[in-house]
């Protein structure tokens, strides 16, 4: 969205690709060039969003969620997200950091559920409106290394795996698949990293797209 | 929806139009046919549709709630409804009495709150599949009859005033608009039905629209 003075620039992967460490890295350099970053994350970002999360992720009984139902839900999360936060920040000249955005929906209930994609396109359309990031870093890694990262986090006590993190390998392949897609659909806002290599080799691979943005 | 045996009939009007007391009419009578009969609505009926509801209509900060989010939550929910119960039931021959449906999203967010009519047509098709109502009985009342019931009617001690029934007249003013160009253009399903009547002649006049998809 290349409206205001502001950037907005969305992070995609699987479970375990690094995105939360390499979001604050960005935002500790994007700093120290004198703008101001703010982070932000989906589902969830507003008020009416984290509640959306929480349905989203812990609901129960949690088999019954539909996939038309979970695509809504997002959704409705972004679409609050754009219009609360996104879009004012942009118009103000922050620079927006988002922990996935529209494309995960793509990926995940588009590919992943098999939602067709017409479907996907125009109720993505309809919750972004204008909102269409500056630029997306997509972390790839494969579902092996992402689950094995997933499991030695450590949770606070009593938290759960959520639903999401509950499906099967073949599904993260999906999703992977999807990602990867959507790179080749759109190879000047999406830029696909790799997300196995080491943290400080990932910063400087993103920092390398982002500078770009910044000339 | 004429797949089954069942039948799906939806009831449709503006806060205080007396659908509530319509429906158990309708369902007592219905039940004396031999016919199982359901009662469920919208937004909820079930677990999760539920706990949207409770965001509907008393999220706060209330006024924070974008069109678009709330569209999406109301559709959220139905795509739930119909996969997890109405059409499950239908199959098995039962009939489904359901306050409010799709029709509500185009008379409300729609033509009330003015988003695109092509959007909406896009997300409730997606919401509903192919589940489509046999019938839809919209009652009618002017806002100020309608209003002036909402007003009179006994809440729980601590009960808030919804979201929703806060509006100003005018915007029930433009629902009203909004499901009289409904009627006109799906003559066929939707019937209207006078609401400034006494409850016994509303009732008669539903139950001579609905018997004749019992014959």
């Amino acid at each position: 969205m290349k409206s205001g003075s502001g950037l907005f620039i969305t992070f995609e992967g699987s479970e375990g690709c690094g995105k939360s460490t390499q979001i604050e890295r960005l935002h500790k350099r994007m700093e120290t060039t004198g703008r101001i970053v703010k982070i932000t994350r989906e589902p969830g970002g507003t008020l009416l969003g984290e509640e959306l999360r929480e349905l989203l992720k812990y609901s129960k009984p949690q088999k019954l969620m539909k996939p038309e139902t979970e695509l809504l839900m997002f959704a409705a999360s972004r679409a609050q997200l754009v219009r609360e936060f996104i879009e004012p920040e942009i118009r103000q000249g922050t620079v927006v950091l988002c922990d996935r955005f529209m494309d995960s929906t793509t990926a995940y209930q588009g590919i992943a559920r098999a939602i067709p994609a017409e479907d996907v396109f125009a109720i993505n359309n309809f919750a972004v409106g204008n909102c269409i990031p500056d630029l997306t870093l997509y972390m790839d890694v494969s579902p092996q290394v992402g689950m094995s990262r997933i499991r030695k986090r450590v949770r606070p006590v009593g938290a759960a795996v959520d639903r999401i993190e509950q499906e099967p390998t073949e599904f993260f392949e999906r999703v992977r698949q999807g990602y990867k897609e959507l790179v080749k659909a759109f190879p000047e806002r999406i830029k696909q990293i790799d997300g196995d290599k080491s943290p400080d080799a990932v910063e400087e691979e993103i920092w390398n797209h982002v500078k770009k943005l910044l000339l």
